[in-house]
């Protein structure tokens, strides 16, 4: 099997001082991934003629096809077009049919005047083929050098991922006819990435060699990958459901689920099977559950709403959370966990309800109940279940590690109902 | 001035199929960049030896000190380690300090038997200087090379910060003494790159050398960043000033902030400047912005709490969206949406509130309200503001760019009121 590999540049300053998180590249890779190609290397560098120059050179040895992604927007720090015209050997021409496009997008929907500068954008090397942008200014540029395709494209994630569907990924599947490359995910909770390597360690070891097995720990969850390479799609996808299930017999206790999907996406999957509802009471998280949980499309399939009780004075108001248990226990504590629970399933009509309330940092916490301290509650039709977690991370994390917990403890109140 | 150079080497399948998103080399950069170190290159290389083994090679070709994440788990596809120990030349040892900080944590932590791969973590080249890892079992290691230094450091995000802030930044800090790097940020809203682009051109033409400018645009709104190199700190920032006044006075009237703040922050400062409080409600964010507004530190002092009210019931029940409205109007409507924003300020008593109502997609909409329809209202003491968009992408970055809308139309609202 000749195996098809993929490179991506990605060119920015933004990149390099940290004042942008490249998104850009994990999609890419996933998108070329389920085409059969794999991502040999990723490079990023900055709007500098000699790395960029640099880097073309060098990720061709390494690769067939070249993607290049940024530096190709109307201002003066964007110099990738005009370096990649003379890398390939061309001249800048007009592309009549951008211009005409990019002129009815000033006119129809930005309406606002258009400038030189736009209208420079629609120059573009002779030497490439043209990728129409149907979502910005900055056309796709396609050239060949031998054997390999370098494509570049703008670094806007949604003008990058349209030309990717639209031009590039088809372009790809028709002209690289490569092996394929499969992959199957499963979760796991409640056990550390080691002892979960001893527990299957007997089945690592017998994997065969067209498969390989990763690790990957994420918010005290590790998620085990399997992908595999292979000529032909059936047999492939049959030698990786057998090394699956052993997988997946081997850690039955601690499994999540066994499709690549995100935890809010499990809880939902569980609450549209039962038919049921979910609302939110959340103090220190601030609606994070409620938007994770309405993120996945779908979602007011079960979703109904959310009561964010950020200060007390709302606990209080809106939630029935007594002054009483404020001064008696706090607001962070169980009792008031539990009265938002129950009380926002029952304003919400809800089948079960998650409530959390902590103390998420740098400032609020005291030697009783210091930062990270988090209680949370599931509420549902006959019971209030509680946890509470201590959390040793900075104010981000741990509002995300409070949002998966709570997600984690609401799906497996799900499961144990359904299974009781 | 012999300006240093980093390069940032990240390791691990994960970071190339795509299921990762590399959130490190960014945190990484903006550190280095504080001690006046750039980086110069970024590479993204999987679990594999060869390639491993050429980013080593050719990144110090590049840059003074090579930054390594990743790879360094317990796991068998955690292959770094010992290759590292044969690209020094040495030989594998037990760090006993290491060894104990485990057994510790597995003791009082974890509260679980602690496994033999757990042992082998605090094994390390003897050719490495340990950094010893509180945050987890995997210890830094730094090799020295002539005049080059290597870092290796776990791929854990809050592990590496702490390696990173406790061991790495302290080391450099005081071994390289490099020039200064700056920057100032500022952030416009209301005009596109180019039109910015051109409004400037004349200060932008006269910008001394040693300052680069950048243009940034995300979710609408673009930020322009000067950053400036020099050896006296004093001159630079001077200079920096300078042209950072410039620019502010010629796109004063499109200004969001002259600091380099997300725009939740710039909502939080001007709210605690004035006193006074936010409230919102969400339909089809979902909670979004009230997170947003939440995981700002100190947010407690201005953020009282939201109702999400994702279903019509909730809209109807909790913030008295009447059924003749939802008949008539519809949910995504300005009716509704001037409702949502009067009841929420009312029942959570705050000075300011925010409601959002639109359709995200894939599903819900129609000919009439086509998906990415979303209608915005702020409410204060005297009036409702509303308005309205139509945005072009998929459900995430409508969300995403709802919440950077409505956000954007609170703080135009705060503006005003203060100024009117």
């Amino acid at each position: 099997m000749n195996k098809i590999f993929a490179s991506i540049i990605t060119i920015g300053d933004e990149l390099l001082i940290g004042q942008v998180v490249d998104t850009n590249s994990a999609w890419i890779a996933q998108e070329l991934n389920k085409t059969g190609i794999s991502v040999k290397h990723r490079v990023a560098v900055g709007d500098n003629k000699e790395d960029i120059i640099r880097a073309l050179n060098e990720e061709q040895q390494l690769a067939d096809i070249i993607l290049i992604t940024g530096g190709l927007g109307p201002t003066a720090d964007d110099i990738t077009k005009p370096l990649l015209c003379e890398y390939f050997g061309g001249k800048m021409i007009l592309h009549q049919p951008t211009l005409d496009f990019i002129i009815e997008l000033f006119e129809k929907k930005f309406r606002r005047p258009m400038t030189d500068r736009n209208r420079k954008q629609a120059e573009v090397p002779d030497t490439c083929t043209v990728l129409m942008n149907e979502r910005g200014t900055a056309p796709g540029m396609m050239f060949k050098k031998g054997e390999k395709i370098f494509v570049a494209m703008p670094g806007v994630p949604h003008e990058m991922k349209w030309l990717m569907q639209t031009h590039v990924l088809p372009y790809i599947a028709e002209n690289y006819h490569s092996g394929f490359v499969e992959h199957k995910t499963l979760i796991t909770a409640g056990i550390g990435e080691s002892s979960l390597a001893d527990k299957i360690q007997d089945i690592e070891e017998m994997i065969p060699v067209h498969i390989k097995l990763a690790y990957l720990p994420n918010f005290g969850m590790v998620r085990l990958r399997l992908t595999g390479y292979g000529k032909d799609r059936n047999v492939l996808l049959e030698d990786l459901q057998l090394q699956f299930d052993l997988l997946k017999d081997s850690v039955a206790e601690f499994l999540v689920t066994e499709e690549d999907l995100v935890l809010e996406a499990v809880v939902g999957k569980l609450l549209k099977e039962g038919n049921q509802t979910v609302s939110t009471a959340e103090s220190c998280t601030g609606g994070l559950i409620a938007h994770l949980i309405s993120s996945v499309p779908g979602a007011s399939a079960y979703f109904k709403g959310s009561i964010v009780s950020y200060s007390n004075e709302v606990k209080t108001d809106l939630l029935g959370v007594s002054s009483e248990i404020l001064n008696n226990s706090g607001a962070v504590s169980e009792e008031t966990v539990i009265q938002m629970a129950t009380e926002v399933r029952k304003k919400l009509n809800t089948d079960y309800s998650v409530a959390v309330s902590g103390i998420m940092g740098p400032d609020g916490g005291t030697v009783d109940k210091p930062v990270g301290t988090v209680w949370i509650a599931v509420a549902s039709k006959n019971k209030v279940q509680t946890n509470v977690f201590n959390l040793p991370f900075d104010r981000q994390r741990n509002m995300q590690q409070t949002a998966i917990n709570a997600l984690n403890f609401l799906r497996k109140q799900i499961v144990d109902n359904k299974c009781g």
